[in-house]
Order: structure tokens, then C-alpha cells, then sequence
């Protein structure tokens, strides 16, 4: 059975087919989600399904299910796909990968023949990217019940469109409830979007879980002064504590090995003037670990390096949480799956943990789900010059088939 | 001789009458150089020089020097003052201050009926802030030397307004070439503009010297990448190895006390995203101190610590010095003798280098020069709420008065 391999000259050429719709000048696609380039999308891969014999379904909020029959038609599907919207200036692997590896799968199946047990279903979800209505993962969102339909309708772009008019305007506001749509199991093939597997020169990656993530504004007061006249010891220097503040930011990161994370992307200084000392310092903190416990321990020793810093100083610090996004560990029979045919398969693999959103993070709330990566050049995606090689992209597909095969045998 | 003392209200009330002239309403005061409200406070003091018995000359960049005679008329004048200009949101004693404390001693001087061997002048130096038309220090620094005439001239405002046509306009325009003017000492008294003297709770601050400055453009170059799916070890952080430059510039200033100075006032963060780690960072590094072979060393350290840490971190970091001014000691018969006034009026008084501009600095090129400091509010300047006790004001005239009375004798 290990054998079956998906066409990856035919997936390749699904993958450019469906760029050239917003294709940009430097390489990249800008397809934003519920425009006429999303319809043109949307058409291509629905024609493409229904050309493969698949059923088409459309949901409330857009999400489309492609389904091809198994032999219980009883079992709920094995599902997998991601999305087909971009951002503005996205590229063309991010999300189409997901669901054109998806297709391919199916394909595979017809070429060979193969009836399973459960049906498999591939699934284009609405509105991952968030780039042109609020909230992100919105179709996967409103399917899982994390925020609700008429959320979502009233969400509007920069000129005041609605999301339930847009999707009416582009024909792919459907009639089924969202959620009202049984999923076996969901499985999503996607870019690693980080440099990890490119780094290990790996293949596979197999995503156990999602980190968590704890973000944070920080503003650090002081006093304001001339650089000059001011002697070292009267100084209040606001950015000489933020920086210490920068500085353990990393530092709680590194001692929670191998998922921590601990960024400052964001710093804002006043009066940001070259002779005076800043007299306030505002910054983000981006702190992110694999399990609730030890992102909790380390939020906790950010705060009590705060608490420290702020007496030792005498500068007022203040910490806010601005953001909490809990981590996702997907289901063991997903990731088992991934990891058995991955190795079946002989593909070099590592364990991956996801550092961004997907939808398979939603879907994972209403079904076992699981997450297959494939190395994209220097970690770059959500840009034009984002890139992978055909030949990790076959690999990814191969294990989705056989992962997807195992699931629907059960 | 001692019991000499200036009219402490006298000075006041002509510092409050002169501060009218461009008066904010938060209590400031916007006299910009060289605008009718520079020629109303021109017009204001002069005539008062001119009541006091002056002789006023004018030279060609607008300096003005009112001359009491002495008993020697061959002997070069013992020259006080400072300017009457203002920063836009400036207050009512930065320059105000020097120039009529200067005024208050030739009134002392004529109440008492005294005449000194050499001449006494008083100076109103043009556009020292440069607020409007760069170079700052303009008229001290045409008469030292520092720079031509004809630069000055041909600087703009921002509506293209010359400085030439700007003093014709206010009928400021002399004859007097610049530095075409002996002066045998010059003497300047001013508000602190730092913290140093209220801290210590001293009324007089010897000016010993002005700090030289040295300034930086430094710029950290690292990689741009998501702050989720990147690995801690595989970043390059921009920011975390800035701010280790950003603590080491006052780390070498605390090195070397009691003079140096080390501030970052300006930082620029990119892409300056929350979830994006930093590609690069750009920073101002500002280090001071009494000497040039200090300043020298404190630059040295800097270099040798960007070397290493670029070696360390494998990120390219570039450091271009943007500015240069050497320190600059007054002369020891200046500061002696406002040394000794102090002691023999029996005030509390301290050493204070000065850490800002001021005229005396391109003065002392010319002339032995020195300053006297007073304390102002909080160490605040450059600010409508700029604040000095007038009981610190008067101690500051009567120094003045009796450093010249001393240099004027010999």
C-alpha cells in the first residue's frame, strides 16, 4: 500500500494554476478573502472537485466541503484542506498548499481506483488570513463555535463592505449551519512558515501541538531630560530599564527550552529625541510556550522581574495583558497517523510545534485533528518571494494520502 | 567692597517686564531670532542700556555691545551677557538671565557711583538657540571665528527668510565687522539647565569647563522573521543585541565619573510589529565628558565593545560618528575670581561643568571667559514651565558683579 504516491507534477501544476489568480509582479499572490479573485479561486478549485466527482457544499459563512463517498456513508468524513484567500502581499503556497495537497489526495484515489471505509472530504475554509475582515481563521472560527455567525457577518473592510453581503455578491454564501457538518478527523498540510525544517535539512515535520501565546504592553515611566547637564546619577532613563526588560524577555524564553518564545517586536520611545533622556518607553512583549502550565510559569517571571526591576529602579512599570491565545495539542490518533506514514513513507521527519495560527487550531476544538509541515525556503511566508520545492510538497501530500488512508480505515 | 550688592528686585523686575515680550500662555515665552519680538526686546534693552549711560554698537551679524567707560579707555572691556532669544515653547530666564544680570551690574555699579579701570560692556549675542536659523550660537560663533559671516547670512528659516534681510528688517544690521571687538574677559551667568545644584542644594555653580560631546549614529542589522515558528537559537535578533549597546553606553559613562555622560535618546525599530522579530534596529548614542582625552577613551571603549559583541553575535553593526565638539575649560583667571566673589560673599556654591551650548563657549576662543551658574526648577529648561528662585538670581548678579569688579581692576 505504501506504494501509492500522489502526482506531484500534477499538484505542482494545480499550484501555479491556481496562483496566476492574483498573481503580483514579484512572484506573490494577492487574493483577498471574499473578492472577485477569491471567486475566481473558489470557481477553479470547485470545478476541479466536481471534475474529480466530488459533492460541493457551501456553509453560512462560505466554508466549502468537497466530498467523495466511502463505503459507510454513515462515518462522519476524514477531512483536510486550508485556505485560499492571501495576504496583500502573500505568496502561493501558504493555505492553497493545504488544499490543492488535498485534491491531489483525492485524485490519487480515483486514479487508483480506492474506496475507504469513511468519506474524505476536502475542505476550503473562509477567511484564514484576517488580512481584510477581522477576525482571523473567521470560517474555521464560526464553524467551531469560537465566536458566532452574525460576529463574523458584521465584520467590515477598509470601505465599509459587509462579510455576509460579500460572500452573497461572490455566490458562496450557502446554506448549511456551520458546524452542522460531522467531521471524523481533520487533517491540514501546510508550510512550516518557520525555518525550523529547512535548518535540520528534515522533510516532514509533525506538529504535535500549537504554542500558546501571551502578549503584553509594557510602558516604562521616567524622567525626561537634557543629556547633557544631567549627571548619570540624578538620571531616570526609561530606556535604560526597558531594555533590561527587553533582555529577560529572551532570557524566560530560554529557560523554557525547546518551545519557548520571547520576542520585543515593538518599541516606542519619548520623546525619541538624540539629547534627551527618554523620559517613557512603550514595547510589546510576545511570550509563547507549548503547554498552558509553562507559558503560566512564564508569564509569572516576567512579572516578578517587573516587580523587581520596578522597586529596584524606582521607575514605574506597568504590564498589561493585551492578549491570550491558549495552546492546542492535537489528537494523538492525528499525529500517530502523520508519524506512521511518514516513516512508512521514508521521509526524513522531526516533531514541529506550530508557532502560528491555523485552522486545523479551530477544527481541532470539534474533531481530532493534525498538522503536516513542509520546509519553505528561509522560514519566509505572508511574502511574495515566500517559496518551497516541489519535491517537499510531493513528500507532504504522500504522507496527507496515507495519513488520511489510515483514518478512514479505521 | 563686599557690601556691594545689585538690586535684587530691580533684576527681577526687569526680567518679568523683558519676559512680556512673546509671553505664552502656559507662563513661557516664544521670542524666535531676529522677528519683530526679537527687535521689541532688543528695542527694551537697549533703551535701558542707553538709560544706564551705554554707548551701544552693533556689529554685522547683530551682536550688540553696550559700553560702560572705564578709567582706562585703552584697556580691553570685562565683557558680561548672554541672548534674548527663545526656543519656540522656551522660558523666561535661558540667556534673559545672563543679559540683564549683566545690565544689573552696570546699574549697581552707577548707583554706587563706581568706575572701574577697565571698560564694562554688556552683550546680547544673536540667535544663540537656533531654533529658526541653524547654526545655534550664530553670533558668538561669527564673532569667534567658528564659522563665516557669510554662512550665517545665508542660512533660512523655514519659509526661506534669510538672516541678512532678517536683521535689516529689524534694523539690527551693524557695521562692526565681527570680532572686530577686543574683549579682556567675558564673564556669563545662567540658569543651570540641569539638576546638579538644586540636588546638592548649593546657590552658585563655578563653571570650571563645558563637556565635549560626541555623537553616534549606530544601526544593528539582523533577520526579520515571525515570532512564533522561529527558534530561539535560530534567530537574529536586532533588538536584543542593540539594547546590549544601549546599556553599554552608560555603562561606559558610569566608568568614568564624575563627568561622563552616556544617553540613547532615539531608537527606530523595523519592521516595528508586534509579532515580527526585529531585522533592524537604529539608535543615537550621545557620550560626554571634561576632556578630550576622556571622551577619547569613552569613544574607544564603545568600538571595542561593538567589535566584540558583532563577532559574538554574527550581526553586522554599523557606528558613524554624526557630531563632534571638544570640551572646552574657561580660563582660570575667570573661574578664580568668580570663585573667590563667592566665597567672599559667603554663598553655597559647588563646581559645575556645563553640559549644554552656551556663548561663553565660542567667547572663551577669543577671550578668558567663565559662567556662573544658578539653579533652576527641577533642572527643567527649553520649556515654558522653566522656573528660578529670584533669591538665586540675585546671588548670581552679585557674583557677576563682583567678578568684574575684580577683573576689571587688574
Amino acid at each position: 500500500m505504501e506504494s501509492l504516491k500522489i502526482d506531484g507534477d500534477r499538484l505542482w501544476k494545480s499550484l501555479m494554476e491556481l496562483a496566476r489568480i492574483g498573481a503580483t509582479e514579484k512572484g506573490g499572490v494577492k487574493r483577498l478573502a471574499l473578492t472577485e479573485l477569491d471567486k475566481q479561486g473558489r470557481d477553479l478549485v470547485t470545478s476541479w472537485g466536481r471534475q474529480a466527482g466530488l459533492d460541493v457544499t457551501v456553509d453560512q459563512i462560505g466554508n466549502i466541503f468537497m466530498r467523495r463517498k466511502g463505503r459507510n456513508s454513515l462515518r462522519p468524513p476524514v477531512v483536510s484542506g486550508s485556505h485560499i484567500d492571501t495576504q496583500p502581499t502573500g505568496g502561493k503556497f501558504d493555505g492553497n498548499y493545504g488544499v490543492l495537497a488535498a485534491l491531489e489526495v483525492v485524485r490519487t484515489l480515483n486514479d487508483a481506483g480506492i474506496e475507504t471505509d469513511a468519506p474524505i472530504e476536502v475542505a476550503i475554509w473562509t477567511n484564514e488570513e484576517g488580512s481584510r475582515f477581522v477576525p482571523v481563521m473567521m470560517g474555521s472560527g464560526v464553524f467551531c463555535g469560537a465566536f458566532s455567525l452574525q460576529h463574523a457577518y458584521e465584520a467590515t473592510d477598509i470601505e465599509g463592505k459587509r462579510v455576509r453581503s460579500e460572500l452573497e455578491y461572490i455566490g458562496y454564501l450557502g446554506d448549511q449551519t456551520p458546524g452542522d457538518h460531522p467531521i471524523g478527523a481533520y487533517l491540514e498540510a501546510h508550510i512550516e512558515q518557520g525555518p525550523v525544517l529547512e535548518d535540520a535539512e528534515k522533510v516532514i515535520g509533525v506538529v504535535p501541538a500549537v504554542l500558546g501565546l501571551s502578549w503584553y504592553d509594557c510602558e516604562v515611566s521616567g524622567m525626561e531630560a537634557h543629556a547633557g547637564p544631567t549627571p548619570m546619577k540624578l538620571r531616570k532613563d526609561a530606556l535604560q530599564v526597558a531594555t533590561r526588560i527587553m533582555q529577560e524577555v529572551v532570557e524566560i524564553a530560554n529557560r523554557y527550552p525547546p518551545y519557548g518564545r520571547g520576542t520585543v517586536g515593538f518599541v516606542q520611545t519619548f520623546p525619541n529625541s538624540r539629547n534627551v533622556i527618554p523620559g517613557r518607553v512603550n514595547f510589546s512583549v510576545d511570550l509563547r510556550n507549548v503547554s498552558a502550565d509553562l507559558l503560566k510559569k512564564m508569564d509569572a517571571e516576567l512579572m516578578k522581574f517587573i516587580d523587581s526591576l520596578s522597586s529596584e529602579s524606582g521607575l514605574p512599570i506597568s504590564l498589561k495583558q493585551v492578549s491570550y491565545y491558549p495552546p492546542c495539542d492535537f489528537h494523538p490518533d492525528c499525529v500517530e497517523a502523520i508519524r506512521g506514514a511518514t516513516n512508512a513513507l521514508g521521509y526524513s521527519s522531526m516533531d514541529v510545534v506550530s508557532g502560528a495560527g491555523h485552522d486545523a487550531i479551530y477544527a481541532a476544538r470539534v474533531a481530532p485533528a493534525g498538522m503536516i509541515f513542509v520546509p519553505c525556503k528561509d522560514g519566509i511566508s505572508h511574502n511574495e518571494i515566500e517559496d518551497a520545492q516541489p519535491s517537499h510538497l510531493e513528500a507532504g501530500a504522500n504522507v496527507l494520502l496515507h495519513s488520511m488512508l489510515e483514518l478512514a480505515r479505521r
